[in-house]
C-alpha cells in the first residue's frame, strides 16, 4: 500500500521574506534584540508563511488518541480506560485543551486511533479502529507496518483538513495511558541515550514505578536492538497509533506549507522521528515548551529546539503548545503593528 | 506634606478561599500538578480575588516616565530625548506596549512624572512635572523628599484610578532612559551585592560600556552609603521619579486589593523597595518574567520570586508583563472551567 508519501520534498521557506522582516525587525521602536526570542520567532513565521508580517488567527489542533498494549507491563498510574473516557471529555468541552481550543478560537478535532473500549462511537470523535490498541511491545512489534502507515496517513489527513480550512499553525496534541513509556522507548533508541536517563514519572509514577517502567523499556530496546537505525521501523516496534499520526501529522504539515507548534515530550518525540524520517520538515517545527518529564530536555536538545515556555507542565493533549499561542500571536502582533523610529520620529541609537 | 500612607495595612489574602481553589484543582480532569505553575498561579489569584474562579478580563497598565539627571555620566547606549519621543510613541499606538495593550483589551494609561523636554504637553499623557529629570545622583540625592513623595503618590493615583475602573490586574510599566543604572543602583544598596553582579548593558551598552556605569554606581553607593539601610531615603538617594511611582503603585494596589504584575528588571527592584517599606504588600505580587539583564536574577532571588516567562526580554514598558497575561488568563479559564472527574465520568488514579 505504501507509497512513502512521507519522503516528499517539504516546502522551502521564503529566504527573501525573512530577509525583509529581519530588516523590519532593525526598524523597530525598541532596541535592537530588546524582545528576545519574540524577534526570531516573528521573522521565522515571516519565512514561512511568505508574509512580511505574519500572523495567526486561524490555529488547528488535531487531538490523537490510541491505547498501548505496553500496559499490560503496568508501566503507567491510571487504568487504561482513561483513554476512551477522556475522548469524550474532549468533545465535551471539559478537557484542558477543549478549554483553551475555546478560548482561542481554535478548531479542534478529535481523532481515535484505537483503542480498548469496544466499539466506542462518540459523536465528534473521528473512530479510525486500527486496531483495540497496539500489541505489547516487549513481545512484539507494537503495530504492522500496514497500522503503522494508517496511522501516518490519519495524521496527515490531519494536516489535509487543517490546510483546507486556512489554518496558519497546526498544533498535535495526544492521548494515550501509556504513550510517556512508548516515547521513552522510540526516545532511547533514536538517541542511543541510557534508559534511566529518559525515563520518568509520566503522568504520576513514583520512583518505584519509574524504575519499573525503565525495566521494561530496556526489554524492549533489547528485542528491537536491529531495528535502531530505522526510524519508521523503530516507530512500529515501539510507537503508539497516536505517536505515528502525529509524525505524519508533521511531515504533511511541512509538506503543504502549515507552520507546527510543538507540544510536549511525546509530540516532541515523534518530532524527532519525522525529523529523521525527512530532515527537511524540520524548519515547519516550533517548539512550545520545555515539560516536566525529563527525558524532554534530552529529545529538544538532539532537535536543537528553543522551546517558548518551561512551567513545569505534563499534560499532554496539547495544552502546553495551545498555552503558547498567545506569545506567537503578539510576537506577529508586535513584529507587525509596531511603529518604525521614522514613522515615530523616535532617535535610534548612535551608529 | 506626608503621612506615609505607604505603611498603611495591605488587604488579607482571602485564606478560605485559597482552600477552596486548591480542593478544586485536585478533582479537574488532569493528573493532578500535571499544569505546573499555572495551578498554583489560578489558586493564589483565586485568593486575592475572594473567588472561587478567578477572572483577569479588566487589565490596566500604567506607564511611568522620568528622566534621569546621572545620564550626564554617560551611562546610556540612547540620547536622553528618547523619553519623551517615546511618550509620543505610547499614546499614538506605535511602541511595544501599546499593541500589546490594544490586543490584550488593557486600558493605557501614559504618566510623565518629569523629563528633560521642556514644556512637553502631549494630548493623552498625564505630565505631573516632578523636575526636569531626577539630578546627577553621584553628587547628591537624586530627588528631593518632597518629589519622591509626589512620585509614590502619582502611582498610587494611578493604582486608585485602576481600582476604581475594576480593574483585576495592574502593571505599571516604565520608560526612563538611564534607569537600569538608577535601579541597579538600588538594588546593590539595598541587597548588599557587589555592582559587578548587577550592573548589566540595558538597552545595549558594550563591555566597557558596562564597566563605566558600574564605576558610576560605585561612586554613588560611597556617596549615599549612609542611607543603605533606609529603603526610602535609598529610593529618593539613587531612584527616578518613575521608579517611585511604580513602588507607590505597587504599595496601593496591595492595599486597595489588587493583584499586580511586575514586569522585568527595573520594576522588580521596584517591588524589592516596596516590600522592604511594607512586607506585607508581597503577596499582592506576582512576577511576569525573567528579563536579560544580569541583576535581574538576584533581585527575583531577594524576592523569593518564579517568574512565568524567560524569554530574553530587555524592552521594559511592561512589555514583558503585558506578554505573561494570556497564561494568567488561561490559567484561570483552565481553573473555572475544566470539568471535575465527576462531571466528566473519567476514572481518577487510584488512590
Amino acid at each position: 500500500m505504501s507509497n512513502s508519501w512521507w519522503l516528499n520534498p517539504c516546502k522551502a521557506v521564503d529566504a527573501r521574506m525573512v530577509e525583509q522582516a529581519l530588516a523590519r525587525q532593525q526598524q523597530l521602536t525598541k532596541p535592537a534584540g530588546s524582545l528576545g526570542q519574540l524577534e526570531p520567532l516573528a521573522v521565522r513565521l515571516a519565512g514561512l508563511q511568505g508574509q512580511l508580517k505574519p500572523g495567526l488567527e486561524r490555529l488547528w489542533i488535531s487531538i490523537f488518541a490510541g491505547d498501548h498494549g505496553v500496559v499490560a507491563e503496568g508501566v503507567s498510574a491510571y487504568p487504561q480506560e482513561v483513554t476512551g473516557q477522556m475522548l469524550l471529555n474532549f468533545v465535551s468541552g471539559g478537557a484542558a485543551i477543549s478549554v483553551l481550543a475555546r478560548q482561542l478560537g481554535a478548531q479542534l478535532e478529535v481523532v481515535d486511533l484505537g483503542t480498548v473500549a469496544p466499539g466506542l462511537s462518540l459523536p465528534g470523535v473521528r473512530h479510525l479502529n486500527l486496531g483495540a490498541g497496539t500489541q505489547n511491545f516487549v513481545q512484539g512489534p507494537a503495530m504492522t507496518p500496514a497500522q503503522g502507515e494508517l496511522a501516518l496517513q490519519a495524521g496527515r489527513d490531519s494536516a489535509l483538513r487543517a490546510r483546507a480550512e486556512g489554518a496558519q499553525l497546526f498544533i498535535g496534541g495526544e492521548m494515550g495511558i501509556g504513550n510517556t513509556t512508548a516515547a521513552s522507548a522510540i526516545a532511547c533508541a533514536l538517541l542511543d541515550i541510557p534508559v534511566a536517563q529518559l525515563a520518568g514519572p509520566g503522568t504520576g509514577l513514583n520512583a518505584e514505578g519509574v524504575n519499573h517502567k525503565a525495566q521494561v523499556i530496556e526489554r524492549a530496546l533489547a528485542l528491537h536492538a536491529r531495528s535502531r537505525d530505522d526510524a519508521l521501523q523503530t516507530l512500529f516496534n515501539l510507537g503508539g497509533f497516536e505517536v505515528a499520526a502525529l509524525v505524519g501529522a508533521y511531515l504533511a504539515c511541512a509538506q503543504e506549507g502549515v507552520a507546527v507548534l510543538v507540544d510536549g515530550f511525546i509530540c516532541s518525540v515523534a518530532a524527532l522521528v519525522a525529523v529523521r524520517l525527512n530532515p527537511a520538515c524540520r524548519p515547519w517545527l516550533l517548539f512550545a515548551h520545555q515539560g516536566a518529564e525529563p527525558g524532554h530536555r534530552h529529545v529538544l536538545g538532539a532537535l536543537q529546539a528553543d522551546p517558548l515556555l518551561d512551567l513545569g507542565l505534563r499534560l499532554g493533549e496539547g495544552s502546553g503548545a495551545a498555552l503558547a499561542v498567545p506569545l506567537l500571536r503578539l510576537a506577529c502582533d508586535l513584529h507587525g503593528q509596531m511603529a518604525t523610529f521614522a514613522e515615530a520620529a523616535v532617535a535610534d541609537r548612535p551608529a
